[in-house]
């Protein structure tokens, strides 16, 4: 059975670009090599950007190991990472920095509140900061541009996590003073997974040369090989790669990143309204709440099982995700992907029947 | 124009493999769990090995990152490393040692000879000992049965780098004293890269707890992962794992290691009497050669341009691969993959028109 999935991810892709992976592609191969370049420059002009001011590194691996990529690539031994968290994958960069041997200070807000420019400040000593875009464990949109102001004024390097939010949400590299920004394939650019990618300010970039405490995951060196002869150092997911220049395309014909919104938004909305209907509470007030994910309250009635009703709904054919947060019992639905408010409208049936 | 891919990887693949992938399935997903499960168990069979004694880990990326993973997630702050190298594969083994800071020492031999147990000696303080299997740099086979032997007799723990070998080559993880074997999903098992995988003896794998270096690659934590809610931490190349279960059922239909062994010895004796017939001479001694690839030496006269032969073959659709020898001028030609005897045949009689 083909199910939809409304997740943060892997999500449900088009069937042409599922189509696009019947292809093996040497990795050195020309053809191969051009749509790698190819990839790396629209993935630029996504986030407003071009070469030679901005640049564009694919790493293999999931996501996290993108955003590991940065974090232990660019900082210097004596730098000093903060790291704005509203949720568990803010958590996950403080504790890759830990691992790193990085030294780390973090402002901890509340999972429901927006991150602001009033809630931190950029202390002496602090050389990069982080925060994520999105916050997928809630599906809050933190402020990123009002706060790479406060991080641009302070001169520090600022990296933001935009997993799950590129592609869907406008951003704008220059404008939101953005030195390096991550996301992931099989995001809202609706590619399969297998790699995640960055894009980087080129000075920022360079100066992380050395710097790695990796080999797979050392982000300058796959720049420069990239730049070099135009290959991966190691093995790169060839099938992976094609689909995501199919997703590509379609995100072109789909209208950009505008058009990518629009049908997101629908898909929100028509969820949340249905939602409502059935009696379920959202988690976060409307105006901090994303199009990407939404977190609802387990019903009242003490006859909730989680497990259950994501058993039966899985059965019905529509995949949805269990919560992640600290302390408040929700799960969570995506409305990304190759998805239309009609497919939202055939999982409301489903949590209708299931319901009843 | 869909090339065969004569190469260490990406390899050629059955169109059936591919196919496999035209689906999405949820990362936690009952039904994809379940195939994860499966994978685990069949590659340690392929090993000789079972569960509670040994264990299977997947992780994401390229071979090389599972390496890493290894290499950074197993040998404590104190211990030391032993890396037997006669190649760039072991030299990179060496060089991930050095970027974590581990204590490594090597011995060296010449990229065309084989490893043998008369080359070293276990010192006092080498904790672990690394060797890969068939170096792909040449294309030698190192005899890991009879290293196998001083490492155990000495005590440390045995790291086999089997990228390129495992699933043609027969390996016995108990009779060869292997702790931690590696490999990847695109080589002579023929699934589409994306993934690696390593074979542990559980209670080496148990001694790694909290000795990772990084967060993604922490090998002990991505087996806890798996273990506990069958699940990967982070996002699993999803479409890569469906190809994968598919490429280990054609691996059974071949009649498994021995069969898949049979045909890329045919491959490979098919290759090396044309290349004979061709005027090719190859670089390794018959005795020390695996079927898995060959090192040709550049032809004596001077016109000969490898950039020129590969892009000529190419055009025809066949894909060679450049030397990677420190000293000799080669290139290489892979016999693994969904390749026949006809396939090398076209081949031959392609480089046959490209030399006229």
């Amino acid at each position: 059975m083909n199910k939809l999935l409304f997740t943060p991810g892997p999500l449900s892709t088009s069937a042409t670009v599922k189509e696009a992976m019947l292809r093996d592609l040497g990795s050195r191969d020309a053809e191969f090599l051009e749509i790698v370049c190819q990839i790396r420059e629209r993935l630029l002009t996504i986030g407003n950007a071009a070469r030679p001011y901005s640049e564009c590194v694919l790493m293999q691996g999931s996501g996290t190991f993108a955003i590991e990529s940065v974090i232990s690539s660019v900082i210097a031994r004596d730098g000093k990472l903060l790291v704005l968290i509203n949720g568990a994958y803010g958590r996950r960069i403080q504790n890759i920095a830990r691992v790193h041997g990085i030294a780390v200070e973090t402002i901890e807000v509340p999972e429901n509140r927006k991150i602001t420019a009033a809630d931190f400040s950029v202390s002496a000593g602090i050389t990069h900061v982080a925060v994520v875009h999105c916050e997928t464990t809630t599906g809050i949109l933190n402020p990123i541009e009002e706060i790479g102001e406060v991080v641009a004024r302070a001169g520090a390097c600022y990296i933001v996590d935009a997993m799950s939010s590129f592609g869907a949400i406008p951003v704008d590299l220059l404008a939101a003073h953005i030195d390096f920004l991550i996301s992931s394939a099989n995001k809202c650019i609706e590619g399969v997974p297998g790699f995640g990618f960055v894009l980087a300010r080129r000075a920022a970039l360079e100066a992380a040369k050395g710097l790695a405490r990796t080999v797979s995951l050392d982000l300058h060196a796959q720049w420069a090989g990239l730049e070099g002869d135009g290959q991966f150092r190691f093995t790169p997911p060839t099938h992976a790669l094609l689909a995501f220049r199919q997703a590509l395309r379609e995100l072109d014909e789909e209208g950009g990143v505008a058009g990518r919104a629009a049908r997101y938004r629908r898909n929100h909305e028509t969820l949340c309204r249905g939602m409502r209907e059935l009696g379920f509470e959202a988690y976060l007030a409307p105006e901090d709440q994303s199009y990407i994910i939404t977190s609802f309250r387990y019903p009242k009635d003490g006859a909730f099982r989680f497990e259950e009703f994501y058993a039966r709904l899985s059965a019905l054919g529509y995949v949805i995700y269990p919560g992640k947060l600290s302390r408040e019992e929700c799960f969570r639905i995506g409305t990304i992907g190759h998805l239309s408010t009609r497919d939202v409208e055939g999982l409301l049936e489903a949590i209708r029947t299931v319901r009843s």
